[in-house]
């Protein structure tokens, strides 16, 4: 029988407990509300990563904390930008307090490694600059600071995978946005929330090497599908997820294997 | 059947298409992960907020936005304080731009008619203070603000149903912290979760009627239960729940009837 | 004869020595400039806890710092709302900084006993989020903070003063705004500012239980007066202020008894 | 008989007549609480512009708004740095957003003419910075603004009057702090506060053309009076007096004269 | 004859006037002063998109704006780190501010198109928000804001550059840090400043592809060159420099041709 | 043969060994990009400490960092005012940060002196709050701090010089504007930005004692002149640039003279 993982299951006591007797990783997903096309849920950054790392910690005694569920503005090129209805962001200043505020917290729990799963590729660099002032702070304050890793869950796919499912095909992954990947993944985990004859093919979006402000909106499907999922199936989907679920798991016990020092 | 409530289960198309045709109140519950003694989950103040606006929801053609998960820090006289393992917390400043954020949003979307409904009393003024911002910046940007309602979930129960519970024995609501109305709830929506055998009888915190800085943790019982869960019960559980849902459904048709002009 | 007890008439010597000296408890009054119905001054919520306060100093060798004057913004059910002409607010940060600032300063002078008291309600929670702040700057610094009261100069009165006042019409503290009770404290402490004749009687406010953003000003009397100030008196005026004088003496006492280890 | 000009002391309603019938100007002083020597009080820089201010208001139909109490730190060069027990100091953002936050309130009663009055020369910036900031933030309010003088009592006293009190021997503004001029304005002005027999002679301080951080403490005098105070007497200090009050109104007069365009 | 294009050198007036008659693209290098190995010039990430940038402008009619010298903190995987001496960073709340400040002046010198060319990659998410914030403050100010490109310089390398300058050791342009590309560059543009006998052959960094806090420095080669630079030229600089002018030139035709509508 | 003394043409090698054989003072030059007349380049407030510190780090084994290029907003008593095209600057939180940060940089790389000269006067106040707070952060860090001196480069012309360039019409630094100081030490620095024919004389500004906002900008000469430049000459400008190297110089030897203790 597997152990409660869900931090937010836990009583006080029994976190305690946790921490005290195993010292496990503590995993917070970091998503976003967005949309993700006409097929998707809005909720997709996070239920991805959250249903990674909550395997990550049933199947290796680790504890997986809340989501960060709102997460930074979406840019055109891997979100399809801050225009949509729906999408419900943050500016980088709240994400970065609310990292920050999370790693002094779980400073004082006695958390000694820490991992900030990214499910939306746009929280990346506010979630390092919050890291790296959680330290900081830690130090002006004689607080042993937890070891953190941050990292986007889909990192790790390896060459194999991509072609086992793309082909030559794959866009990148910042255009694999509301995509094959993330459909597929969405259709092995909550099949009913993914509406697939929504989808109508349209070429992938073309934007330039550069940003724009204001960018102009044209250049994003009108869809919000950045890169088609027409070809998508819960079978590939099954495929991304098990190997996102190994190689973090693996990535975890590399990482937080040695001592920092 | 009902129809699907929860804004982070629809695509973006669908909740744009929502927000268009009926205008619906959208509602964001104000959580915290923090001690609720050792028999109930650090995410007691989100989950009955979330399955009392989620039946609002569901019952009256509203939407359920996704909580606000972190909330502010725990004070000694309505939390137990900031000294618990497992209570994490963040600073005003972070909630008051976290809930700022989302009102821009909302106003971007097209929401008129916004309830922040607060779990965790400690959140209440930093929301506020949100609103306040939120509506000065609207009027900046020349953004058509929404309406916004902010209120406790447990500040509608009538006092016949405070009776039929407490008896003469009601604490008042900041020391009802994992005490028999939280407990009791929490028996009617997730007995898994609760573990009453580990209450042990002890009298309720006796808190001064002002704060200190730093407190003294012995004023708060060890095991962070204010006041006493012994006597809850699913059935007053469920009595409070239907009382919450219903006079909360009251309030917000009351409070978005009329025109705010 | 009394000796000085205003921290303001003191030169630097002088209050560095009574410092050195007997390491007195210093009180800080923290106010509003706020409407308080046509018969008040604006200032009403500074010159009750600064008498209070200069009377809980001057008996019992406490010093009397300046007041915080302009304190945070009005909402409508404890001071009438933002939108009367003369009430002259800050915003939570602005607050919450005056405060850490004053605290740090406090520190730096080695005052080992330190009372901020509100005389504002709208205050409270940003005074408490500042003394937080302001001990984890102190830790960061690695300078001993005071010890901090933080205190409504209202939370003391006893029911026999109520009722003896009140009568069964007790409003409850946050309607008291402009009422029977600041009235007759003004009455007792500073009658020339008091202008009984312009009273009219009206029902007290009828506020919802929750927030409104905006709220509606019809709600809130076109006067400003909460609950009703007629019949408040001088006398009643001088029982409230004794018996706030004599509590918070005690309560500071109290307070700050024992070290806080 | 002199109409009340203390906004302090008006009701909300007599202010909204005063501003509505009247334009005026209303005047808040800049102080501090900071050292001037043992032999004058921790206020003297709130207590003379309040001064000059209270009676620019009180002979000329202006109002006198609160003071910001609590200042600027003190730089060495003029105030003798912050090393000093009982200056009491807010940093540089405290002091722009209480000035910022208070434009903005000022503003929405309808004031047309504000001048903030610093009697602490280490305000000045900030002071400015504050007024740049409020224009903006109006700007983006669509509010109308006020037009905002921002000045130090001391820059107008005429050559003649410094030669009168000071012979040849005038230290330059920056260095006049507890010297002859503040101390002489607070004998006329409050001479129960001035201890002249405190005064030691000795030379003035003698601080280089820069700035160091942290500063040498020894080049500041160990009593904190900057230039002697030896001389100094209530008959200057009314001269003082009368002629910072005569410049200042015509100051006034002139600077809200014409309309801003 | 060159017409002068730093905008550094130009009166006011003649700032104005260029404006008025050409409205051209204003270019502002976004640098860094980080460790670039011990043969290449602490300041090398200005240097080079200074040169590019001033090349665009000399021969485009376009105007150079002086720098933004100082860069968000170095990472790891990019440059090295934050623990090399010589590098100096600022944070990210600095960088944000910084450009806002910046969007803000030249909108309201009337510069209608507005380049931000990152030379430091770890720059890039910060100017992004930068820009999204001041278009929201433009909105504000009712401020015509100018479009605005933001693009690290090499971005637009054609693969048959980089093949004929790298073959098929290319190691990703985020270790490219220290490398061929940018000591060729340099060699091409400021020889004086290459020193290029301290290279000694190591492998590329190898750095996992997680980010860590605190990271392990042993991971980064401990002269800072992340992959070598042993085969650099000044030939090869040329090249890539050449590439650079045409293909940042070209791009910024293509971003400003069209009207932003 | 003069050594390397730009901090920027360093490797970090260089560095990091000048720095632990000579323990040298870093200058940082703290300028503006600002109008100044028709007849000077909108660098000016950069190009003249550049050049003073660049002279006193190549003379003295200083080093000399990167300025920080865009300054405080100009005010129109000393720098015309924020309405002219060109003037472009930050925001006084901006400069504060942008310093502070520096400062942890140089603690961190072991710099044990360090002065930012000061080239736009409207800097000053700002950079000191900034050293003040660095210093606060370093001890929070547990870092030792650079000593630092903040100075304007203007602050030590002796009278001799005053009157042998000015005779007896010198109109005080701050009008000091694009004048004859100015402009002759640019003539004599880059003879080949000025275009003296582009000089009308005209009177000084006329500016009241106090500063409105906003301020009447037909106060202020339409060109920007604050005093005549008319007069200046390069070989002036040779003798105002001789004594600043001389006298910042000296200076620095004096300042840094003696261990802070």
């Amino acid at each position: 029988m597997t152990r409660p993982f869900r931090m937010a299951d836990l009583s006080w006591t029994d976190y305690r407990d946790r921490l005290a007797e195993e010292d496990p990783v503590v995993l917070v997903p970091v998503g976003a509300i967005e949309q993700h096309g006409p097929h998707l849920p809005l909720a997709t950054d996070c239920l991805i990563p959250e249903a990674v790392c909550g395997a990550c910690a049933s199947r290796g005694g680790r504890l997986l904390a809340p989501s960060i569920t709102y997460g930074y503005k979406s840019l055109p090129r891997c979100g399809g930008g801050q225009h949509f209805c729906g999408t419900t962001s943050v500016d980088a200043a709240t994400l970065i307090n609310q990292v920050k505020d999370m790693v002094r917290e779980f400073a004082r729990h006695g958390v000694s490694k820490l991992a900030f799963v990214v499910g939306h590729m746009e929280n990346t660099w506010f979630v390092n600059e919050a890291c790296d002032l959680a330290l900081r702070e830690a130090r002006m304050l004689g607080l042993k600071a937890p070891r953190i890793m941050t990292v986007g869950y889909w990192e790790f796919l390896g060459e194999d995978t991509i072609r086992a499912a793309f082909g030559d095909t794959f866009p990148d992954w910042s255009l694999e946005h509301a995509g094959i990947m993330e459909t597929s993944v969405m259709l092995h985990l909550h099949p009913s929330l993914v509406t697939m004859d929504r989808l109508r093919p349209h070429p992938p979006a073309k934007l330039p090497l550069w940003d724009m402000w204001p960018y102009d909106e044209r250049l994003v499907p009108a869809d919000g599908v950045l890169a088609t999922a027409i070809g998508a199936s819960a079978e590939k989907g099954r495929l991304f997820y098990d190997e996102y679920v190994a190689t973090l798991s693996g990535a975890l016990d590399t990482a937080f294997a040695e001592p920092a020092d």
